[in-house]
């Protein structure tokens, strides 16, 4: 049986458990390819380090380089982390021949232009299906298996972290900060856990998922992002009473003629629709497509095991391409699609929570400003708050631009009846 | 840019949305895969029947013949239905070296043994996306993105005729008849809904399943298959008052040292389950693999545009492999698992309905029956019915096998106070 040398970069959490699995299954592998796929080297960037999987001694590579000098490795497998040293390595191994499979979201959102041009030109296929979702084939999904749809939307759940962070908040009541470190109690959220809740995380996935369906690498910088940190108990319960739920979502929709969207912010989403009953750490993605209509996957987007899955897939594709050279290297642009729209340009609905006097008047004042700004409103609550002298004032608004929203918050917060920050918070009814 | 050639057999629904899609979304396409794809010709059974579509004259073909002739033919797409013909045209099309695409359910699960032999033998893929759950990719999912899996189970409702006649009688309290005729009448059924609701369609889909996860291609002859044409209004309501909902299930389970299952049959699942939350025509298949754990397909199972996706999405995958040849060829045989266990030997629990005399005692006597046999009764309710002199006693059933349940079944028929023929519906809580 033919062996296909893997060499690895890097042996943390997924690392480790793609070595695992893909010992515990080989029969299954190679039953299924014909292959052997044969970890040859593993490089790490600190072999001391105590690790929960011991690393094994005889296939620890002093550096990289020795990956790829490896004429045993026909397979590079990057899930080292980071961004200077996974470019580095990637670009060499591309350079050298060597079919790439990584799992780094946010090294393919920063430098995916590039790295998919090199694949282009020496004709080296670049895996990442682990990069979105992880145990979710939706890299898959939305590049091979709807590739005869334009892809009207995407509405992801695709941070576990936050997803739990919210889950937990919803259900018993509790606030960030608690939940947070309970996520971190649990191992559901790191140490430092400042790139899944600001919403980084999810827009590094958003990306690479936007950037496949519309045929142009989006930037970073062409994306709105915003994090849950800021969500309150309160709001959730406020959200609840509308019928609605708090979700991190990250939402890509897209027109031929009037360009995409790309952002990741929390957003109510109606309570009864599908997204609202995924809980926890799962992870689910709608996608709705001209020829398919409206579909959904949903699994588990971490962890050891479930990334390990992608990771494998993407190794036993690579070891296929091997016998069988591909003409498709991962990610083709085109110019069907235009340019993203700025976060001032899109248009939303919106929950505005603002902090007022409890006094006669102040619903008119706000209601002039907004009717000034012709932004419509559609439901208006003043729930009992936890928040002292202020008293919360909760509408719910109509479609209408960031700018026209940013515009209304500056009167607002000018108001002497506010007596404090105005938290805005979209709202998605999934209606177009 | 280069120009894949078509043949098209087949212009019912699906061939002609094929037809209409590849043109609207020729751009995107292109776009995509950098390469043309033209239908060539196109045979039909009654070239005089009045269409929907029209057919282009020019494109007419006088047989299947031609197709396989024409050297600008690449690609043979067969979306005829029935099983000779077609059978005939596929063998012949992999003999010619003709790449094949086919949505025929029927056919891949009666002959799919020999078909994929003939696929690597001659080295020709052959591409059937279309043929389980329309544009949800599930066969994609298990074949590829779950390579490195052992598939613990496959949970799919993969009829949507049947679902949508489910979903009317439980919303609706309606009855199977009229639930059917509506159905028929909104074209959700067809004029013989004969396949759809003696549960083969489902079964067709569910062999191609699991012979992708278990790498034998399973006999018709092997499975289990039970439509709902007994299900009737009383036994929605009495498992909605258990907190069950009645779904036709295809249940699919593997397991390496005893052995593997496959059914189709109407079961009482959890309200909870988001497979109860699956409604209407909407397909949805859950699926647990031992690396990536739970994870969740839903989507458009049939119909012209969704199915049309799937084929689509083959015919691109197909062209890719013109330009560069595929070692995989569709279904790989391997003997990691061994055998299809009898409906006999499969453990499942039940819900028992059994018209009974009201009249004390009666219940002491079915309890008696079932604990002589080792039957384990987990709860009793009896409810208020519409059968006339006789009352409903419904059983819930602990695991049992089916060999214990039909012997038990001989003998509550025999009992005085039993007026009519017991009703018997697996019960699925998804536990293991």
């Amino acid at each position: 049986m033919q062996k296909i040398g893997i060499g690895l970069a890097g042996f943390g959490t997924v690392g480790a458990g793609v070595f695992l699995n893909l010992q515990r299954n080989r029969l299954l592998l190679a039953g299924r390819i014909g292959m052997e796929l044969s970890v040859q080297k593993i490089v790490v960037r600190d072999p001391a380090k105590v690790r929960a999987i011991t690393l094994p001694p005889e296939l620890l590579a002093k550096s990289w380089r020795e990956l790829i000098d490896d004429p045993d490795i026909q397979i590079i497998c990057e899930l080292m982390g980071g961004i200077d040293d996974p470019l580095e390595l990637i670009l060499a191994a591309i350079q050298a021949g060597k079919i790439v499979v990584t799992g780094n979201k946010a090294l393919l959102a920063e430098h995916g232009r590039e790295i998919f041009a090199a694949a282009m030109k020496y004709r080296v296929p670049v895996f990442f299906e682990a990069a979105a979702a992880g145990g979710v084939p939706i890299i898959m999904a939305i590049r091979e298996a709807f590739i005869a749809n334009h892809i009207r939307s995407m509405h992801g759940i695709i941070n576990g972290t936050c997803n739990y962070i919210l889950t937990q908040m919803t259900e018993r009541g509790i606030g960030f900060q608690e939940a947070l470190a309970e996520a971190q109690a649990s191992g559901y959220a790191e140490a430092d856990p400042t790139l899944d809740i600001n919403g980084w995380d999810a827009a590094h996935k958003a990306i690479i998922l936007a950037s496949l369906a519309y045929g142009f690498w989006v930037g970073t910088e062409q994306i709105f992002v915003e994090g849950i940190e800021q969500i309150t108990a309160d709001d959730i319960r406020f959200a609840r009473e509308l019928g609605y739920r708090i979700k991190l979502l990250a939402i890509i929709k897209g027109d031929e003629s009037s360009g995409i969207e790309v952002r990741v912010h929390p957003a109510l989403i109606p309570a009864t629709h599908v997204l609202a009953s995924v809980h926890g750490v799962f992870n689910a993605v709608a996608v709705q497509g001209d020829v398919v209509g409206e579909t959904l996957f949903y699994g588990r987007g971490a962890g050891q095991d479930p990334t390990a899955s992608a990771v494998i897939s993407d190794l036993a594709s690579a070891a296929l391409a091997i016998q069988a050279p591909r003409s498709h290297f991962g990610f083709t642009p085109h110019a069907l699609y235009g340019r993203c729209k700025t976060i001032d340009e899109i248009v939303s609905q919106y929950y505005l929570r603002i902090p007022v006097l409890d006094k006669p008047g102040v619903l008119a004042q706000v209601a002039g400003v907004l009717g000034a700004l012709n932004i419509g409103i559609s439901s208006v609550i003043q729930p009992e708050g936890t928040e002292g002298e202020a008293v919360p004032l909760v509408l719910m608004i109509h479609d209408a631009t960031n700018a026209q929203m940013q515009a209304a918050l500056r009167e607002i917060r000018a108001l002497a009846a506010v007596k404090a920050e105005p938290r805005l918070i979209r709202v998605e009814s999934f209606s177009s």
